[in-house]
């Protein structure tokens, strides 16, 4: 039995992999790797994801869902694209690695990224809150969790442009009002499916008003949208996983009830890392992430007795991003909290023996 | 027992599916859904899989693989940005919708997509083969094989410019020299593996000359492969059952192995179309594609019947592309020949009941 902390590519429900494997082998007849998207059947799995996301989110009318390939970082580029109107300037919050990268390809794409404020001071340790945000913005972007160092935005920036957000790593493990934004994207690889899609909502008044001279198809979200994210062949296992993924959570309550044991996992080990003598969590309280928890020894060469007693425990991917060291305990959705548990067992057997 | 011969996402080897399927319920201890793209376990999944690209192809010194995301149609883009120098010009030989495409794309991006020939006058019925290239280009474009027209080039464009070539629906299928090659570039989801990635073979001295001010790092190939194909989390799943089936190719003869039985294959079949007194093919015989067989009835009021019979016989993805019409039997690398041989098998009792 292995408990997966990891960052992502991450765990998934057990029984979700149980029915992709199955598909593998037989999805109507065939292996689901070798079915046309074309095919009704596969078209029916698209309709039902896309259905799902809104479902899952309660994503209000006037908004569209697409799923698309490349990652957040691509995504840095569509959403500078789609989104650059008269001022091409984009007002961004920098939290971190990911709002860093959106900030450059935005500007590898004629953007104006200003930066409306950042946590780099600190190392990007807290989320910053008190701030003034430019006048002449196409739109703000943030990145709602930090997976790097561990932060999460618990109220949303204060502004009245288009808000973009990046939220590859906390979609679906809390409620959120989708009506408060204006675009989100997500890399599938944490709480969505596996690695190989990305996710897209967006309101229906920004599709098809970009001012880029430059626009290829791909990544124009109004023609993906136009053509139900068939524009050409989708990630067809990527997307049929998230629908079992998303059929999984909605079944066992939805997003509500998962906050609300994501919550009870997080409240366990941020807790025990605030009780035990041995360990500092590296993040300010009130800005710690319910995904990823970042701490680090207080006395760096216990490391290593710290180490195997982890790993002997079945415990994976706990150590911290190779840019900070430490550790980190990501917490996606379907960690169980006995996971959690073994965890903060090992740290107070760590401790008693120390 | 289905015999699959969509146009893909396509049949793979039975063994790869198995292969597959066991591994998202464990590979190492955990699902491959859920391993990191960092953990050795993988970075050693895609070292392989750039190394048997290579060994199955034969690359030679001085180019490199990378594995993105986004299909060919992102290629379009790809591989003007990347190929465009001072004349911000590239020649295209249209041979059908993915030239078209691919000339649309390179146009977005502020390349001027000079047509060298085409063969739209006879409705892609063939391969243009006498036409003059102008002088000053930056690249000459073309798509090796037309899965929707069913064409396939027997030559290679006679050019002194840098040779791009969409290889999405023949590569692996048959001996090619890479070295005639600039550039390569193909969605998996044919002869490779499933849905979701897309491979890239690129002479190395092309690597970051490129003239376009616009230049997002997902798209740049110099950055990608400078990454290993890791700039972001790739395609995790679609790489490994990639690895699987290129293992496989390899294990069975490789490409010039599977070259014999894939023309034994297309014999069989265009034999039967040219012989049968129902039928006929849509594509000039020099210029027939291995991979795609387009044929249509002599007496369309015919098609009710004969559907019935192949789909009888277990056949599943005959119709032609929706935007011709008429009958394409793919005969991509997996498909047995005993598949083949039961679609003539159905044409030769249609015909003998008619």
């Amino acid at each position: 039995m292995k408990h997966n902390f990891g960052a992502g590519p991450c765990i998934l429900p057990k029984s979700v992999f149980e029915e992709a494997a199955a598909a593998v082998i037989d999805f109507n007849g065939l292996s689901i790797l070798e079915v046309s998207h074309r095919h009704k059947d596969f078209v029916s799995v698209m309709d039902e994801s896309i259905d799902l996301v809104k479902k899952a989110l309660h994503v209000p009318a006037g908004y569209s869902v697409a799923f698309l390939q490349g990652g957040a970082t691509l995504g840095f580029t569509i959403v500078a694209l789609n989104m650059m109107r008269e001022h091409k300037r984009g007002g961004y919050l920098n939290t971190g690695t990911w709002s860093t990268g959106a900030m450059k390809e935005a500007k590898k794409v004629g953007v104006d990224a200003a930066l409306i404020a950042s946590s780099e001071d600190k190392k990007f340790n807290y989320i910053p809150k008190d701030y003034a945000v430019q006048d002449d913005l196409d739109y703000v972007h943030f990145t709602s969790n930090n997976t790097i160092y561990g932060t999460q935005f618990k109220q949303l920036p204060n502004t009245n442009f288009p808000l973009v957000c990046d939220m590859s790593s906390d979609i679906f493990s809390q409620v959120i009002d989708v009506s408060k934004f204006d675009l989100i994207y997500a890399g599938a690889q944490k709480n969505l499916g596996p690695a190989g899609a990305t996710l897209y909502i967006v309101k229906d008044e920004h599709l098809g008003k970009s001012s880029s001279p430059f626009m290829p198809s791909y990544l124009d979200l109004k023609q993906q949208i136009d053509k139900e994210s068939m524009l050409n062949t989708p990630p067809v296992f990527s997307i049929y996983v998230a629908l079992l993924n998303l059929r999984n959570l909605i079944e066992n309550g939805g997003v509500a009830e998962i906050e609300k044991k994501n919550i009870a996992k997080a409240a366990l080990l941020y807790q025990e890392i605030d009780r035990n003598s041995l360990f500092k969590g590296t993040v300010e309280t009130a800005d710690r992430s319910l995904m990823n928890a970042t701490f680090t020894l207080q006395d760096e060469t216990h490391a290593a007795a710290f180490d195997l007693l982890w790993k002997g425990a079945g415990i994976v991917g706990l150590p911290g991003h190779r840019s900070t060291g430490g550790y980190r305990a990501s917490m996606y959705n379907a960690l169980p909290i006995e996971s959690v548990q073994v965890l903060v067992d090992v740290m107070k057997h760590f401790e008693s023996i120390s």
